[in-house]
């Protein structure tokens, strides 16, 4: 048996996006419990030149449904140009798993072999399969952000275990 | 077309094995411009609850070794109990590599319907599928511990780039 390009992508993204907004809710419980404005944590950074909570948070979503519209070939969806407080990010990830689970799934299995552009934020392009796609970017960059923006609420001092990252035990 | 369980597995954790091998060779250039004790990076940590940078590089390898040896039903590679230093560090890194790459592919494709059960170094156990072990928990662990260790490193201040988490761009 093996593995769907639905599976690999959005059989993935979509419990690690309710892990995310989980976080979120342990953030906002930290920062009530300590009278710290929110804003401070979503502004946090592991180094000056790096991605702050706030922005690991947009990139997850962001990788999710680029890659969902690249292998499907439909419009992305897309948020409003603003300062989303942690309302407004788990409004998002709400969003971007009910635009992930929207895709056709044979519509994303269609796609292994699909010619598929990725254009990064500086405008320049990388030409993907939607298979390496998914194996060797988008599914590693969507972790990359998953796991800075539990490594930033980490050093920030909120209380998290390793099983806030995973998130429940789950079938594939 | 879809997706084999090799491919998901050792495809993916190969390359980015060979990522964090290069993010120490960045570490140990920086600790010797800045006449920096290597042993103090492998040290750093986000929390003081957290793994240090030497053991998020062990948890990496332990993520491959274990799934690959549950999925083909093989003896795990162990590491002798010392503390590693960047070079011993990297050579497990290689050591692992060699591992997953001599897992027979019909192997570990075979094991996609498999029980598999994952022991915690707490002693508690999870049953997983092959797969559900693969798209569930060993990939996303794998990744969560490479994604941290160099979240520490660019704390720590040693110069890198995204391109030094994904790589070079290659097939699936």
């Amino acid at each position: 048996m093996t593995i769907s390009l639905h599976e690999a992508s959005v059989g993935v993204f979509v419990p690690y996006l309710r892990n995310l907004s989980a976080l979120l809710d342990h953030a906002q419980a930290h920062a009530d419990a300590r009278r710290i404005d929110p804003d401070v944590l979503l502004g946090m950074r592991l180094a000056p030149n790096m991605y702050s909570l706030r922005q690991q948070v947009g990139e997850a979503n962001r990788h999710v449904i680029l890659s969902c519209a690249l292998l499907a070939g439909c419009v992305p969806l897309a948020f409003a140009d603003a300062t989303p407080d942690i309302a407004e990010l788990k409004a998002r990830i709400a969003a971007t798993i009910d635009f992930a689970q929207g895709v056709p799934p044979p519509a994303i299995d269609a796609a292994a072999d699909k010619e598929v552009v990725f254009t990064f934020r500086s405008g320049a392009t990388r030409p993907f399969t939607g298979k390496s796609l998914i194996l060797t970017f988008s599914v590693p960059q969507f972790f990359f952000h998953i796991a800075t923006a539990y490594d930033i609420l980490r050093h920030a001092g909120v209380a998290l275990v390793k099983k806030d990252f995973l998130g429940p035990p789950r079938e594939a």
